[in-house]
Formats: structure tokens, C-alpha cells, sequence
């Protein structure tokens, strides 16, 4: 398999190494690997972030790359390390919920636990699994092993607990899934749920103590640069941004916070 | 084109997925293409920055490379998506100021503008013109498609209102074009204005309040650390600096400040 | 050679095109080579964090790699530029204790003072030899040219004053190496050192004013979040951590700073 992708998405920063040596592992065992960062800049142990940015990249990716994607809080522990086949693409990372978001757009079609070590580095550190389990794993299936020789099949996956969407009355209670560096909040509610909400001209929406009734629109500019607006984001998802400015700053918003959608400003359970 | 270069200068940053994408979309298309990031970390929105870093970094790579630029706060409106072809290489990105200083160093041949949606992703947002647009149209221009079939030839290009120099009577009126990771103050005085002004031992600079007298050097180390120098950048314009230390940081500076640089101490004008 | 790696360890950071013009140049010489960012954000002028990301990286790294480092607070000085060849890999870089520490775990076998002017750009500027002169040498090595070629062999290196250890009764003297992304506390003892001082199930060191007895782990999990502990990280140096926290901003330490590994609490000198 000539020039194979490898991606990575890891919360490893670059005031480390820790990214180098996953890539010179790889490197070492499949030298025409063609690794691409998704981002090494995911904040740390924040699998959501994680998830989200595998999610929208993934898509992106030619047919057969191989996602390597590494949050990894409970590295070390019985945590099982899985390699995910979909019909598009693979996954390799920790089971904690980082991986099956974007797997499950994909469609998944076989999930492994990886525990062949012929298939890891000699020796395992217990505190960096990302260069002696993982990067091998995605290094020796570019080289062309059968993804069933990492170890057996199984049909249980840990499920994450955020990216759920709660029904009420005349409103939409989601979440914020991530903020981009441009301050984008960038909400879980895709284009079901806003042709759901009836949202046209403008949405109403709350977020922490602020009710806002914000002009839908296509694209940044069509307000003024610091005026807020709402759109759906180059992913379909809706976004509360502010032309030119930082909407997550100026609204103090975090990853997780609640958002709820309205289906229009007058809904009496919305104050 | 085996191995053709195509570089990334962009305000996208590492929070996000959206510099991934691009290269996703790229490889898609072009899959021996070589990505090098410029950077990705031009200010949101600052224009004069990414136009300054392409125009140092862009005459080092070699002939027949494509340079991807995007600094889009107007994406989605009428600001047209161009491509430039010069004597040495190619430029892609919003009509905007952003690339033409770059492009202007290697004599511009044809300007394009980018209207062939054969040439796009089938799905173009109204917010992420970088992926879908002038990724693709990087990707096929690697993979030989010819610069002509982009779109219809133009001859107008939007100027940047940055970058000029004012003369006055024994002195230039300039300005920072740049602060590099280093604090280092990067002014757009060239080789032409030094000659002008008629530096040779020392320079005569004013930066906001503050008028200084400062050694005119050849390298950093040439004064005691942590005091101030002036010395012509790696790139050929005058550039105030403090060895071992943060030049920026210590006299308040940013890019866009207004610079003057003065024939002599002694100038009546510069009070 | 095909295929080539060529990895980057800098401070230049990305907000200037630095790192792109040393790519550039390298990928102008030999187009085929595979760069690999070790880090760019090496702290500015920080010799000792280089030094440290470069030893805990190169090892992983297949034999035959160019290592390029630039740390060079003294560019255009008379420190001398070096080629350094190792049983397993070569190092380039300025001769200022950057490179010794790494090059030494792998043996080495020639230094080399790069003096050779035909393989440096026609062009040296006397701010930026990593472009100049540091890029090209490893692009003219990974094409083929001999070590020997580039300069006359030299025995003298400038050794780094840290990463020494002190022996006291009871206690060892050393000092934290680095911190990584994590805000863990990485010192500069070892696994003899950690044998040395009957390490078991705790260990008690000394951090400027903090005494702390800690549990000696096997992974960071074991512990409970927000808990300190100590353990052998992955590249067996002692490692001072908080589990799923930051243990340097917890305790306010940062690199260089002193730490002290005692025999057992009850050591009267300790106190």
C-alpha cells in the first residue's frame, strides 16, 4: 500500500516529544507512510474535543486511511486499546468514547480489541500507549496485517455520555460540542433538529443566563464585523459566532455548556 | 508532477479540524502531493501578517510550487477566489491583499479568477471556502490541470492598504509589518530606505513615543544581552530587536504601528 | 537514499515563516526527504529543553536519520556549526551543548566542524544559519554527500552545564529537565539513580520548599485525579506528576529548578 495516511489526533501538545516518537514508530515500521495532523492540540484529556474534531475531519480522508487518535486519561489501566474498521476508514485509539462518534458515520463494520503484541513495541511503558501500542498498530495495518490479526472481535464500545439531545416542549436542550480557535461556538444540533425547530430567518437561543434572537444567516459577514449571528457551520452544525470577533469570549462560553433551542422567542417555558 | 509542493498559509490555527480538511481534500485528489505548512497561525483575520510571512517564506521554495493562502474574513460574499501564476511559482487564495505582495516579488504572469465548478468539492459552504474551493483548485493544478482552465483571466487585483512608506523631509514614515516569535519588530524598510537614510553605525528609529539611537549590527550577539540593536532581518528589512530578549514586549509594539526612520539624531522634525 | 528523514528541533515557534524557509531549503536539495517536526516550540533560547526533547525523541527514530536542531542564541558568533555522526544517526546544529546529550547515548563516532561553503546557500545572512547553513547540510547528507566532506573533523565540544547530579548523603541533587505539555515534572534521574536512593513503593524528594513523600506508580491512573504521585515515565527518567492535573503549576516549578531524591523521610539533612 504506497503512500498511506495515518492521521493523527492526540492532546500531546508540541512541548513535548511524545508526537515525534508515535511518528518516528510509525515511520520506522511503514517508511512510505504519509501522517497528517489532525491536531496534537486537542485540550488535554478532553475526550469531547477529541471526538468532535475526529468527526469532522474524518469524512475528508480518502477511503482506507487510518485515524490513530489518543486522549487518554486511563492510559496504563484495563482501558482496552481498539482498532475500528468502518466501510470507509479505520480507528485506532483507547475505548473511552473518543472513537465512535465518527466511526459510527462511517458505519462500523468489525471492532477489535488489540492484544497481539507481536504487533506492539518489544517493550510496553505504562504511560505511553500511544507510541508502543497504538502507533505500531497503525503503522503494521498500513503495511498491509489483517485487521483481525490484532486480537478478537468485539461487540461492546464504550459510548460517550456528552452529544446527547434532550427533548422538551416547544425547545431543544443540546450542548456545546466544541469552540474553534476563532471563538465559533459550534452547537450539536445539526440540520434535523434545526428544520425541527423551524428555524428560518432568525434562532432563539439560550445560552447560560443569555436569551439571544440571532439572524440566521450563510455566512459571517452578512452582519456587521461584532455583531452576533447564527449559522449552520461547515460541518451542519449550528453555530453561534460573531462577525470578526470571538462569540465563546464575549458570551464566556466552554466546551459542554448547555444550549437550548427554541422554537420561537414567545415559548413561555423559556424564561 | 511527482512530489509537487504545495504549502498552507493560513489563520485556521490547531483548535479545529479545518487545516486538516484541507489537506484531506488535497490528498484526496493529489495524493503524492508534499504538504508544507507555511503556518497556521496568522492572526485571525490580520492580513498584513499573512501577507508578510508568505512573501518571506514563498522565494526559498522551489520552482513550480503552489502556495494556498487563506485569510478569508469576507468568505462567502463577492471577494473573488483567485490564482496567480508568476514566473516562479503559484498563488491561491481570496482576492484581498493577502497574496499579491508575494506574488508582485516574482513578476505576476496571469491573474485567474476561480470560477470552474468542475474544478470544486460538489458541496460548497458559504463559510469554509478553503476547503472547498481553493483546496480543490490547488489539488488539480498539482495534478496538471492547466492554470487557464480555472476560470476567465483578470487584470484588476485588490491592493493591500499596508506596506507603504511615506517620505518627509530627513525622514521615512514606515511600519511593523511583522512580530516574529522572538519580539523581534519587523519594519518594511528595505535595503533601498537604509541606503536612503544613510545608516551605517547607528540607526535613529522612533516607535510610538519612545526615540531611540541604536547600534546598527550584523548579528544579535553583537550587544550584551537584553539590550536593544537594529540590524537588517534575515529577510532584508530593518528590524529593531533586543538580544535575548522580547523587543516587542519591552516597547509595547504591534504589527501595523507606525515606524519613522530618521536620517540623523539631530533631525529638527523628529521632536 | 529515498525516503530520507530529516527531523526539525527549534524554537523558531509559527509565527513566522522560520520553520517554512528551513523546510523550503531543504526540500529545494532533496526533494524526496520526509521532515518530521520534532518540536519547533522549544522554548526560546532554552538550550537545556532542546537538548532534552532531542534525547527522549531520536531514539525511536529509524537508523540513519539527520537530526537538524537550532537553538542558537549566538548565531553569527564564532560558535561553530556541527555535523555529528553516531553509530545510529547524525546531528547537526550549533555546537553549544544542543546536541551532545542525545549524540552521546547513541555513541559517537565523528564530529564534524561544518566549514564547507559549497554546501550552504551562495547567500549567508548572520541571523538565521538554520536557512543558510544548517538546512542545506542536511539536505546535501540525506542526498549522499559524505560527513567528511563538510568540514575538517574536530574532537573539542562545548559540553551543557545542567544535567548533573550531585551525590550528598542519603540524598541526590538534581534538577527538573523539563516540563511537558501534561505540567508533568520531569527530573534528570534516572533508573540507576532511582535504584541508588531503594525506591519503592514511595519516594520523597524535595522541590523548592515542598518536601513530598509520593507514591511511586506505575501509571498516572493509580492514583486518584487532582492526587500527586511519582513514577518512571516513558523514557525512564522520575517523573513528578498529578493525575489528570498539572503538577508544575500545582507546585510552581519550571525547568532548571533544583530537585532532591532522598534515601528515606526520616533523612536528618533533609529538613
Amino acid at each position: 500500500m504506497p503512500h498511506q495516511i495515518i492521521t493523527l489526533t492526540t492532546d500531546f501538545g508540541l512541548l513535548s516529544s511524545y508526537v515525534a516518537e508515535v511518528k518516528a514508530v510509525i515511520l520506522s515500521i511503514c517508511p512510505t507512510a504519509t501522517i497528517v495532523d489532525i491536531t496534537n492540540e486537542i485540550e488535554k484529556f478532553n475526550i469531547r474535543m477529541g471526538a468532535h474534531i475526529l468527526t469532522s475531519a474524518s469524512p475528508y480522508f480518502p477511503k482506507g486511511t487510518i485515524h490513530l487518535a489518543i486522549v487518554d486519561p486511563k492510559v496504563g489501566t484495563k482501558r482496552r486499546p481498539l482498532l475500528i474498521q468502518t466501510k470507509h476508514s479505520f480507528y485506532i485509539g483507547p475505548d473511552n468514547g473518543l472513537l465512535v462518534l465518527a466511526a459510527n458515520r462511517q458505519s462500523i463494520e468489525h471492532i477489535y480489541e488489540i492484544t497481539n503484541q507481536k504487533l506492539m513495541l518489544p517493550k510496553i511503558s505504562s504511560t505511553f500507549h500511544g507510541r508502543d501500542i497504538f502507533a505500531p498498530s497503525a503503522a503494521y495495518l498500513a503495511n498491509g496485517t489483517q485487521p483481525e490479526e490484532f486480537g478478537p472481535e468485539t461487540h461492546e464500545i464504550v459510548m460517550p455520555k456528552f452529544a446527547k439531545i434532550i427533548r422538551r416542549k416547544g425547545m431543544l436542550i443540546g450542548e456545546v460540542m466544541h469552540i474553534d480557535g476563532f471563538g465559533n461556538i459550534i452547537t450539536n444540533f445539526g440540520e434535523k433538529e434545526v428544520k425541527l425547530m423551524n428555524i428560518k430567518h432568525t434562532a432563539t437561543v439560550k445560552l447560560r443566563n443569555a436569551r439571544l434572537k440571532l439572524k440566521f444567516c450563510k455566512t459571517y459577514a452578512e452582519v456587521k464585523p461584532q455583531k452576533p449571528l447564527t449559522l449552520m457551520g461547515s460541518h451542519n452544525f449550528l453555530e453561534i459566532s460573531i462577525n470578526q470577533g470571538n462569540a465563546a469570549e464575549t458570551f464566556k462560553i466552554k466546551r459542554g455548556d448547555k444550549v437550548t433551542l427554541y422554537r420561537s422567542w414567545s415559548n413561555p417555558e423559556a424564561c
